[in-house]
């Protein structure tokens, strides 16, 4: 398994992902804004890995942040929240990282300000443990529906490097490795960040699963070519209904699943999922800038003059999905009746029901 | 406009293509060695310019090789023919163009040899001025069915940069644009080569026309949030149903297009229909060395052991496109009974009727 993220005595650690596969770079996070610096740089990527890096940052300030008193602490961890926030706007684990951590100060804000440190920065490791824990129940979960031979297509980075375990959709994969079922991977290669050839490519290798790397516009003659039978992916932001913000080019591969009858699943933990959102059009999609598209490596491949349109994420319909492979089990349709309903048996604390 | 490849006193010149956007630079073809590997690299591109490249390779060598005889003339051309034929698999305008001028050999293969190098000179090029006027009748074809304000997406390079004239897809915006229509174009940057990013945004920025680069994965969400109203792009072959061989990712295109309700237009010249091809199957499609996919300009960007698949192109069904813009009129369904028709009231000797 590799360490994504991790805090040990109140230090946290990343792999700076823009290196990989070329490095492997170990960073300490010292400050907020050091970590919302390496979320929007995506140095730490992927939904649940940035809401346990959120937590974490919140979690390190809590115990080490000079104060006052109480009320200077609340301030400070309210303002870090917020600075969080700010940083990316599309995968809501970040909001609800950020929210968990400002509950559990809520809820014990009676008590004595070195408690408080503790147990925030307890909740933090928490999260951490349950990102870990829902993990592997996904890919338990994801591996009923894998057969001997399945040739699955994925897209981006929804691996160990997008979670403290073993990933949401490639948590699917490695399950099914483990249990013995020989599978073919085709992974695209995810432009313009190239997650898919950077860090999927790079994990399954090492997984031992039999991997193929293509570019995203080959998806489709690829399923047709090579009889890929489901395409597995992971999630930023969950609707209601299903809709579901994925890395740009997922609504692509909905669609092709469609003409091709085969199934999308997309992967995610309960985290993942927005009850307040009734749909997929409420779901703020980032925009990045366009020097992603009009440079590689510091070296123009677009003339200056052009536009560009660069959105991080793109909405795929509930409609275009089989289904969601959680921690709490399959989600199959109708999804408006079957999300909330399976969330809501969720404890209310948000924490995982074991 | 862009001089592509010209040929002047049996000097031939192309531009490098690999080396755009950054530097234009001129190289002088010599051989048929020199031809067939500035195909096979791309240096020169796009099934209409392939088949002039060819033409005129064989042209310079018909006017210029040493030949003990008539015979010894004969064996090298036929040789010449041969060994470009094999530069690269699926544009068949490289056949139909080689196969043109041993046609014109055959046919006067009882004149002195002198008029034989002369004439074989001239039928390049006639080739390429034809292939010029070509282009010129498909802008007039297409631009009857643009509408002003149309959002245009389009997919690798089908400009002037990929025939002699004013390019195939291209040619329709260009003659859209002369004509005072206020139109949008989104260019997919089409992996692994980039001909989207690197040539297509370079001509049509040039032209004057607005442009947005995007990446190939964006093309769906494009589709829904920019009200893409068509989908234009060139074609490598086509077979006698409408089955189109074209750059990897059209396929991806014609189920969008399906899915979005919006019509997928092929624009070819006449010289890319096969009529001995009865569907897309029996089209061979060219791989590429998966180092396109895991090196960018040198450098790596996925991991040495993962495997590839880089098909240059793919087959996208006749049913999945709306029409064919071509120099002889817009082909429209039934491809089956439409495309032989039309194109066997093309002059039998493959010249343009005019």
């Amino acid at each position: 398994m590799i360490d994504t993220i991790k805090m040990k005595d109140g230090v946290i650690t990343i792999i700076d992902q823009t290196r990989l596969p070329g490095k492997m770079v170990m960073k300490k996070i010292r400050t907020i804004q050091d970590m919302a610096h390496a979320i929007r740089q995506l140095e730490v990527r992927g939904a649940p890995a940035i809401g346990v890096a959120a937590a974490f940052a919140l979690g390190r300030l809590a115990k080490t942040v000079r104060a006052r008193n109480k009320d200077d602490f609340i301030g400070q961890f309210s303002s870090a929240a917020r600075e969080l926030n700010a940083s990316r706007p599309t995968a809501v684990n970040l909001f609800w990282a950020t929210g968990r951590m400002e509950k559990a100060l809520k809820r014990n804000a009676a008590l004595d300000l070195d408690k408080i440190r503790e147990l925030l920065y307890k909740e933090a490791l928490d999260i951490y443990d349950e990102d870990y824990e829902m993990s592997r129940r996904m890919g338990e979960t994801g591996n009923k529906l894998i057969r001997k031979g399945d040739v699955i297509l994925t897209h981006c980075n929804a691996g160990g490097l997008a979670t403290s375990g073993l990933g949401t959709a490639l948590a699917v994969m490695y399950a099914a490795k483990k249990s013995g079922k020989d599978i073919t991977v085709y992974a695209d290669e995810t432009r313009p960040l190239l997650q898919g050839a950077r860090l999927t490519t790079l994990e399954l290798t090492r997984a031992g699963i039999r991997t193929f790397l293509i570019s995203d516009n080959m998806a489709a003659f690829a399923i047709h070519t090579k009889k890929i039978s489901k395409i597995i992916v992971g999630a930023d932001r969950i609707a209601r209904n299903g809709d579901t913000a994925n890395k740009i080019g997922t609504l692509n591969l909905g669609i092709l699943a469609q003409y091709y009858g085969i199934p999308l699943y997309v992967t995610a933990p309960s985290s993942t999922f927005d009850l307040s959102m009734a749909s997929g059009a409420s779901i703020p999609v980032e925009e990045r800038p366009g020097t992603e598209l009009k440079f590689f490596n510091g070296r123009r491949i677009a003339p200056e003059e052009v536009g560009t349109y660069n959105p991080a994420f793109d909405i795929t319909s509930g409609e275009l999905i089989a289904g969601f492979i959680t921690e709490r089990g399959l989600i199959s349709k109708p999804f408006k009746k079957n999300i909330p309903r399976i969330l809501k048996e969720h404890s209310k604390n948000g924490k995982l029901a074991r």
